[in-house]
């Protein structure tokens, strides 16, 4: 049998875990429990308190569900974050995975009182809320931290070292899809998450690319290290009617003029979390599909392909075997990537609750000056599309 | 053991097979044996003539290659046009599988001649060149018939028949890619097979589009039925510089309003005949890989994915059925598309001799017509990025 | 995006969380972590305890590793059995999971101090070792339960249903691989986990069909509900040089006499989990790859095959489902497996402890009865391939 | 576009193609047409004879199909034995293709009439006749050589090259199936090819090794250049009643002590060709699936897997490269393997006829003596299967 280990990033610190509250999440909603299984997974939280739900009942089982004890179960979470703050074992941070029309009042109402955010993405739906929680944040006050799991995938870091150490050569060309098919299907009355998805009250004004086009956005940025310089976008609705769009095309050009040709759809049968890149470079490329995260793709210009899979040695670097639980073989999944991240929450709330600086840039996480440029994709799309497929700039500022 | 047969298409006709000339192909030319293997392996056409190299002795050594007769082993396209027509035994068909830019001067050649031909895609590099030809065929005279050779894999006409069949119910967005890796180095000194398609002398104004992106826009029409309304390209260089395209994104609009996202590029380095698509209906999708032809990916919405794979029996069509020459399991790939191709066109050929009208759409070939409409393609191509990657329209006419 | 959610069985109980102690496992170890994060994710257990290494300050660190308090951090299982006894807030069961030859009287130890034990396979390296643990168990006193991880796979348990209902009508013939590469190389002399595991003072009479051949015996046994009458070993040292074998090929014959070829092989280089199985029946078979495991492949005789995958509806059985925690797609792995494991031995535990008999057949766990016969397995192996591959039954007992 | 080439191989010969007849393969058989298809596709041969069928009527059909002209159409294949041996443009080489008990008298006719013979395998059904054609050919006279298609695919001539070169280092185990389906059903009235191969009277001994276990020994050989000094069988009928076995497990022993493993079935319902085999050396391992012949997988041990695949360059050794027709991704698969087969026949056969010595090692072809070694391995499966699995010698000589 291979050897393998418990990368040290799922030892719990020498001061015990932190301790972690939730705002959404209950019965009913999808994402919750992705948070939460990673907190426990991460072996660096304890779940102590939490506004699961708006429904109070709801909110009691809730709480129940995941050992929460019944005085920190609370019914809105304005209460929670003033009684959090009051208690001297009080939550280090608070997940908000609401709908994302209301990120920004209970973000800022939970910075307000103190306490570290971990929200959700996209940050807010609109541009304005976005930056005024960037003012918020920053300094030696709280700060707010977004989740984009995929990056946490030991193979996507693996990806982005080798992009960073050139085994590619000179990007060349990129491709980046993430395909799904739960918008063939009308919403039904009791789909609470579907609703708001595509209801421009709720979901401002897009569906498809904020829901994950925003990862695949991320995505770019991340394993290549570039910025996203401009864009066009065509918006398609291809599966059930709906206001917003479940479909884009997208083309845009990263710094340096590398071209890149994105696919986001809700509308593809038989894709159900088809995200998948391929990036080119003059010496060879990278290929990796989140539905088969071990193997990441390696086809060098003139040998043969290489899978480079998930496990100690043979390969890997460094930046992954850090992310590597199980031995070769022994499947590591998207929990586990939510593990990661959630590790690295942790990490980077430490760092910054013990006076230091919190390393988002070693650690893959994302502050609020991603969140808002995360916004800006959203509208750029939106804009491109209103406007024939133009090249639209996101904005003033880069990352 | 499953039980197999040779499908009915590899059978001689009555009547002896038929006498095939080629012009081009010989020796260092890459697609010339591709065609002459097909010929072979179809069981309908004897190769008894040819003018397979500008260069005599090479074109000598290439007839003998091929075990042509001496006196049928020309020197010169225009010797060989005249001699054949004049022989009694001569020819009933030529290939032409020169450089684009001599297809126009060949074909017409022969079709004066009064021998059918069977012609390389794209048919021309101009559009008035491609009208030309299209003038000089039709009613009772000699045809002109293109060689798309993938449309003849046995999975592919099953496509076709479920897509017609409604089995996926109404077409709602469609992804298309060719992608390959070779323009990545610069072509060397003998390779003449890249230096020309490089080269806007000989290949006109596109290299990757008029190369294979045409193979992708006849897929598109063959598998729907649909015409292309409009478009818009981006072309890049992704590969070694040169003057022309290697990579393109291509957006469509299909009759009905059926939105396609379609990537083509010759600068994706280990993608070496990546050609597929994906075709999402209302009631699930279908996904196919030239590289892996055997297998037709089908996605019922709503039920598991279903493999159907080429075979007798186990949900394959009749249209399909018919290009079944091995038992499931046993492999056919390229060489058996091209003799499928090869043994439709003998078909044809034969009708039109026979004094019948060829049934082009039952044998799944293209004429003039659509030769006509694949060059239009490559030109509106290269007008909409001339635009900025404005909407373009592909002509007077559709197919 | 598709609706998913996470199966009820990651609910706390309403008591609340059950108390958990380890035996083994600390830093250096290869598999308590694995126990440890499908403990945590399993969102049912506390680890509020442990002895989890002999050396005295590897315990420590481990212990804090696991955010165990520094007084329930032991030394020695023996004192942690008397204390964990005598706390009123005592563990309700101990994971044992130290190397083979000490499961013995690690196990007897923690039942005559009233408490459930959880021990890792194979139950012992002595039938006679098994069967003192068997005596020892049974009526109302603590029970001991085997952790075979594979078979609270979704997809495992979707298969052994279609078997169950006849999907693939009378079971015909099977085979079972589980290969490994570990053995190629000498185990190192830190390399404590693969140092007992090739020596047969600590590892018995077998090292590979110990180490995994046991799981493939259980596995067999799950999904077929059949046991196994008889079999015929080879054993093979393919690898470094070791007394023990690292590779055995074994005939089996199972109830109804189906016949059975199994693979073991820790000296395969490039296996790293390979667990794989092929079932076919008289309609059908079914395929499963512990490495991609959220696809079971289902092949009907006369039909395209199937890919039934991990996800609620598109042919999920309700066995499988209410292990689904996220939607197709969005994948689960090993650890979400150990986490079904532990869910499932909560249960058991909480049944006993509230004075119910344990379901242990609906909860797909394995009592001190099937750890016997795990046991018998591995001795009729070894006595098989001493007496030359003659024809050996598994003992006086089925399951 | 990638550069490819039509190996010189399917360049006819300076003197022009050789001419073949066929006794066997006319309508309503299976594998006349593989030897046809690969015969024609080879560019080697001029199919010009042929008894093709038993059945007068259905003789003279299956010459038209075939394009041979009808004064070279027999009914008996002693006349066309007779009458082609008699002509100045007789043919070189006759195929044999009947069902297997015939091909002693068969060959034995041609041999005799100073004709070469290209005979199916198994070569007989009893050892004895084996032995006799062994004892006709030989010395100067005609030869007799066996078609074993399978290893005349260019990745697997990529891999005996890379055994030889010691890639994977010593030779440590090895595994090999042949699975398939056909036995699941019943032999239909008109299904003569199941109808002989399940009956004692004409299949002999065996009916899945004698048909397909076969290529699996002896592609055992081919790939590792090793002979078999001993195996164990089991034979069972998993699937439709018959006398004779349709499926078999085989432990061998080869020459150094290496031990295999081979599964042998057509009653695996969902296999159609699956022929596949792992190779595991000191230093890595390779594996091949015949149903997507094209990659050849490279585990080295301690390196990320390598996808070797057939092209040019990218780790292509010389080897493969001359059975490398298309390029790179543009599939080859059974014809051209066939085509290969039948390219170095033609070799082979040509050599003899100018008085020399055939290279049948280079040419990767069999001959009498391997033909023999063959029956002995159906016989010495059928007696070790007689002797309860008792180790079994193949027989006095090795190949």
């Amino acid at each position: 049998m291979a050897t393998g280990h418990l990368a040290h990033i799922r030892r719990a610190p020498a001061g015990g875990r932190l301790r972690l509250g939730f705002v959404g999440g209950g019965r009913g909603g999808l994402v919750g429990d992705w948070h939460a299984s990673g907190a426990r997974l991460s072996n660096r939280w304890d779940i102590v308190a939490g506004a699961l739900s708006s429904d109070p009942e709801r909110a009691a089982l809730s709480a129940q569900d995941w050992a929460i004890a019944p005085d920190r179960a609370y019914g809105d979470w304005r209460d929670m974050a003033r009684a959090e703050a009051a208690r001297a074992d009080g939550i280090d941070a608070v997940v908000v995975c609401t709908p994302n029309h209301t990120h920004h009042p209970i973000a800022a109402g939970f910075l307000d009182a103190g306490i570290d955010v971990i929200c959700d993405k996209p940050m807010t739906n609109s541009v304005e809320e976005a930056q005024d929680l960037r003012t918020r944040t920053g300094g030696s006050g709280p700060t707010l931290l977004l989740t984009y799991p995929y990056v946490h995938h030991a193979m996507v870091r693996q990806a982005r070292a080798m992009v960073a150490a050139g085994e590619i050569g000179e990007l060349r060309q990129i491709r980046i899809e993430y395909l799904q098919d739960g918008s063939m299907h009308a919403a039904g009355p009791d789909d609470k998450g579907q609703l708001w998805r595509r209801d421009p009250a709720t979901a401002g004004r897009s569906s498809a690319v904020a829901d994950i086009g925003t990862h695949a956005y991320h995505m770019l940025h991340h394993v290549t290290g570039r910025e996203v310089e401009a864009l066009r976008a065509e918006f398609h609705t291809c599966g059930a009617p709906q206001p917003l769009e479940d479909t884009a095309f997208v083309s845009l050009r990263l710094t340096g003029g590398v071209p890149v040709l994105m696919h986001i759809s809700q509308a593809a049968p038989g894709q159900f979390c088809g995200f998948r890149f391929h990036i080119w470079g003059s010496a060879g490329g990278l290929s990796w599909d989140q539905e088969y995260p071990e193997d990441l793709r390696h086809t060098p210009l003139d040998g043969p392909e290489r899978i480079v899979r998930r496990g100690q040695g043979a390969g890997i670097v460094p930046e992954a075997a850090q992310l590597v639980h199980l031995p070769r073989g022994h499947g590591e999944a998207l929990t586990d990537a939510w593990a990661n991240l959630y590790a690295a929450l942790a990490i980077a709330i430490g760092q910054r609750r013990a006076g230091q600086t919190a390393d988002l840039e070693g650690l893959c996480l994302s502050g609020a000056d991603e969140g808002l440029q995360g916004v800006r994709f959203v509208h750029a799309c939106a804009d491109s599309h209103a406007r024939g497929g133009a090249w639209t700039d996101l904005g003033p500022s880069g990352w």
